[in-house]
């Protein structure tokens, strides 16, 4: 499996805006297990995205998509810097 | 809902026998909605762990359950450090 951990600080007083976006509907994500987006309780501008997938392909190709390719687009302009960047591998629990 | 990004380092060739510890069967999780363990692959030692939670009670509550309290008790001497711990508010998709 492939995992993200990021966060980044959207524009002062755009956050809640730029959270519906990260959750808007963008059809079928192959390959995507898990896409948690979450507020930092620690201020009003911090944004955490935890994210695993089957493999790092599957990530990549989802970046293509025209859904995601569109809510990325509306998505920079609120994000004012990026924070934490780590890609990670996400171990699966052993069938028993 | 009630995250936490956290990390911390294996003691030195230990991370495989924490990670299957971390993940090792611990019967019902009350209000656990979400629970992955990962590698760091930037090196040998570190781990992630993500979880989402209905409410931080219930995180509070799990760590009292006997099969918990076991895994932890196990865990930590192989622990060598504590890295991140951040607590977050996931946001859950609106029902549209």
């Amino acid at each position: 499996m492939y995992g993200l951990i990021g966060s980044f600080k959207a524009a002062e007083g755009r956050r809640a805006e730029l959270i519906r976006l990260l959750l808007a509907e963008t059809g079928d994500m192959p390959g995507c297990l898990s896409y948690v987006v979450a507020e930092d309780p620690a201020d009003d501008v911090t944004v955490w995205v935890t994210e695993v997938w089957t493999d790092a392909a599957a990530h990549k190709a989802s970046l293509q998509l025209p859904a995601v390719k569109a809510v990325i687009a509306q998505a920079m302009p609120l994000i004012a810097a990026f924070g934490e960047h780590r890609e990670t591998r996400p171990v699966a629990r052993d069938v028993s």
